[in-house]
């Protein structure tokens, strides 16, 4: 089968590849239909990753359908229409059942990482049963790769972290999909005010139109006393890191509110400044969060009923076969103003 | 001044009395420029609440501006527009610290109530610096009615008890003024299912216009059937009484889920059957309240940023000189598809 | 084998049986070393749950050692010392991931219910790796029997319900082995008061012994107005419903307090009259719930650590070839001061 | 009167000045019958507060009688025995009505600080009537004075920002008066593990008393390496700074488990480096937090039930006339193993 391996910093390519076996009864191989490359994607490629081995097949969203499935499989079978979730659940573990399968003894996220991901013909699936979701009738196959993973993140780590309420004024810092995908879950709670900062204008207009009550570039370095002003002097109930720099971190230990939230969702390569002789005695709350994607059941129906439309975050179309493109236009976000890029196996597709 | 005084049992009169004078140092006295009717006050009416003596003034809701304010109100001075919130809450004592202002050792409801009320030119406002709101500049006034009680009630009473979440399915029963608050600050939580249930078509129509995914007239018995047909045989997560009859809570238990939650508003007069043989083991959350107005900041900021458009809720205005006519036609409300009304005091606004 | 078979309404027998074999991959048979009796078990032997079909081996509580493990169970082998809970989970249902396993859609409480149960040699357990728990090295055995059912049925269904919070004060109606297991659980959040109500002068000696701060003999009728005494007119926090009768929950009903809970376990056979037209201005939470046994863990940490000492409730010993005469103890609570009784396989024993 | 007058850095002096007079009508003049001092008040005498100015009477702890009350002060009459809060609050303003009077407009911690405090035998509290509190009937006096900050403090700032659960591990860093009081009502939730982290042997030894089930002595730096072997590896569940230093917060970021919390109580003099580039995926929740004494009431009622036993912590008895020389015991907190110091005032004694 085809599949993207990863060779290495700044090397990947379309190859030919054995189709994967089912290992454990547990198991599902799924036949993907649809994937998308995701900005932890790049960073593999820079080498940022080194977990990540040479050979390893990229891509841990998607959907699909049920090529095999291991006598242990019990909630799916051959032809099934399925959600592929980033994190992979093994459903029994102490973390699993406390709701953190981010943190699985023996999942979390492994696809496209520690074993063989997505963007491939095929993949192999553990614990298919807890990783998987039936996908329902009448979906928008575009809109459910939304749910695979930055849906989720934004929801999980940026929102419900935040504990956003109704009436809150809320900055999210970062209008690339993920901040992007915090900002549409975030309107699940009727907030009052929307702020969202980025250095890409293109992409604030972006935040705009799904519902940013208010953007500011900060390339002038003046993000902070913006959002002051706004603010009344008072600063935000909840800040959402959706970079992972120190600088952006920093705004939000500077326009949190007492009383408020720093939700972190940012990857940091780097250590920050805490300024704790300032936040002390500022009552804040400053969260981490690996997505659990235990929210992604929560989410279908939000889809379903027509709450949260995912598909606005879908910019670009491809073949599997051209997913070297997808990765260009995909890693130059700003030229080609992308957000989410679709890639379509033809050959699922035929064979359906 | 013109007040409407309650004179016993089917009795009431707008007629001239003394205007209200400070009596403590923490009253303020309100020059009511605008009103409204609540059920609450039909129930007075028919002696329902034999707790409310003859020749009392009426009305626990509207707004107006400081006329004048004791020595210890620090927040307000004559000539500040001002929200009445229907609960007096005296702010120091065990219960207004935990939140609970409806249950005040001093306040709680006694406007219209066990003190002269709204329905008048004037009203004496006790603790006034915790039972005010000041009006935000730029604020539609006959909004900032329907949230001296309606919608606190709707939403703290509803929804916050119901614990409402995003995905949800959420049956609401009787879609008068109060379910019908209920179904819009339902909406702050982004269900993705929202059944209005009521006897009368009107109300069920604008339950449709305000939100509603599915409506159903319970005249023909078959109500707890259609739900259970539209929930896939589940029940909903969440069902909210908003009638006060024991069959209204008895469709409440036989739709609720397992975990779910039964959020009571109506107020009852008399008993219900509760079914804990079928009950007990299906992990059922069952909340009785009394507004406690704690939330009337938070719906503020939803209505300035727009995500909370009362009005809807508002069908007549009358000035308060017509204030009988005005409780035809809310008593009156099936015939003349009546939700809220608003009474203008004429007077009070060529004041201004 | 030997097994203690029910066989209609009045009717039990210690017997012999086959074996119980393995079904599914995912089951394990688990040779019983201790098991004990539920006042459950005396319902289904009063005919009160007709599912129960004649010819079920009753009993679900219980610790053993693995027999055999099905090819798909990987968390225990053969050997392992297994704590048996009284629900039995898939893990993957939509019940069982959001934390509601007694609502699961194979499981639930099945075991000496809708499926053989561990008062017998051996048992069957289905789902094993989520419904089996691995007994710590050093742990007391008597002691983990209690955390099959009683233990998390009194912290999950009367204390996390009733929402206990430190200086709260907490009346339990009913001081058999449930009650007196919230009463040694609630004590985990540091309740300032903490009173009993029961009908038997001996149940409230045992739980003055485990930490009641009052008791209240409710015989003359006038437990109310004894709480109300107690708790200068205001009522409780919390209302732990540990019997399962009308009258019990009509106490709870005018005992709590103003913004508090009412917490039932009990199972309850007709429905209770619930005064609506006195609690809907109350502020009242009252909630029902099945055990989920998702506090196991937690509950394990707090006995191995010393927090909880569960072989208080403890008050004889009998073979289980004895288990006939363990029920007329069980049975006759009164008489023979009977909290809960332990049943010991000798046969199990002398194989370890 | 006699008062403890700050002179700046370094510079004290017990000295005559005028007693306090009402200035706002919700104002208390109370006679201070019992104080104590903060580590906070060593820091003002190091200069580290500039805020606070010389000429200003020190001290924010204390018991007394109420000798004048303001026409506007409702709950408190001259005579009535009060415990003074360390945080003014005025009881109105938005944070204070979201239960956040640390950010009061009006107040917060200004007592001994922006205006003069309760190291003296009279003291003005402004907003009196949500500012004191009355001791209960047969109330020990110096268990009281435990109540005006340290408990509430170690409880609110430490544990329930910590969100400590039964079964839990928990690990202290600081055994100081204030780690201490963490320690002891950490204790209303039943960890399961008590770790306590400090370089004073004796405090150690303190802490094993209180309930500490491991202590270590951090002095040869290996103190992160012996909490993840007393966990397995996995770290704590919460993890409460009781020491303000870079060092202290840094053990806590390393021995934080998946999933975990930590709680700031310390003040921070500096910045400190945050590993968001290890945390980042750890689902972590860090917490700071002024205290804002909302929980004294739930804290008295834990006192008068004999469930906490503030005096555990007062090992020093002085009268207010030997102020100097408590300030030099406690200073030396090491050498004279002193954790609290009482100060009496024997004039207001005698005068009782």
């Amino acid at each position: 089968m085809k599949a993207l391996v990863y060779h290495g910093p700044g090397k990947m390519q379309l190859e030919d590849v054995p189709k994967p076996a089912l290992r454990e009864a547990t198991d599902a191989v799924v036949r993907v239909t649809k994937t998308t490359i995701c900005g932890t994607d790049l960073h593999i490629l820079k080498g940022d990753l080194p977990a990540v081995a040479a050979g390893r097949v990229l891509g841990h969203e998607g959907i699909g359908i049920i090529d095999e499935a291991g006598a242990g499989v019990t909630r799916f079978r051959p032809g099934d229409r399925v959600l592929i979730s980033c994190v992979t659940a093994c459903g029994k573990c102490e973390n699993c059942r406390r709701g953190m399968p981010s943190h699985c003894e023996q999942g979390g996220w492994i696809l496209g990482n520690l074993i063989d991901g997505t963007q491939a013909e095929f993949v192999r699936i553990p614990f298919a049963d807890t990783s998987l979701y039936a996908i329902p009738a009448g979906a928008d196959e575009d809109a459910m790769v939304m749910l695979s993973d930055i849906l989720p993140t934004g929801y999980e780590c940026g929102v419900l972290n935040g504990a956003v309420q109704p009436g809150d004024t809320v900055a999210i810092i970062g209008a690339g999909p993920v901040g992007l995908s915090a900002l549409l879950t975030t309107q699940f709670y009727a907030p009052a005010n929307l702020i969202v900062i980025d250095l890409d204008d293109n992409r604030l207009e972006v935040a705009r139109q799904f519902g940013a009550t208010a953007v500011i570039n900060s390339a002038d370095g003046k993000a902070v006393g913006k959002v002051m002003a706004l603010t009344g002097g008072k600063g935000v109930d909840v800040a959402i890191e959706a970079v992972g720099m120190a600088a952006t971190f920093g705004i939000c230990q500077e326009i949190v509110g007492a009383g408020g939230h720093i939700a972190n969702i940012g990857v940091h390569g780097t250590s920050v400044t805490l300024h704790l002789e300032e936040l002390w005695s500022r009552n804040i709350t400053i969260t981490t969060r690996l997505v659990d994607t235990v929210t992604t059941r929560l989410l279908l129906k939000t889809v379903m009923s027509g709450r949260l439309k995912p598909k606005q975050l879908i910019t670009h179309h491809f073949a599997l076969d051209d997913i070297i493109k997808a990765y260009d236009t995909f890693g130059h976000a700003g030229r080609d103003r992308a957000l989410k890029v679709i890639l379509t196996n033809q050959i699922a597709l035929g064979g359906t």
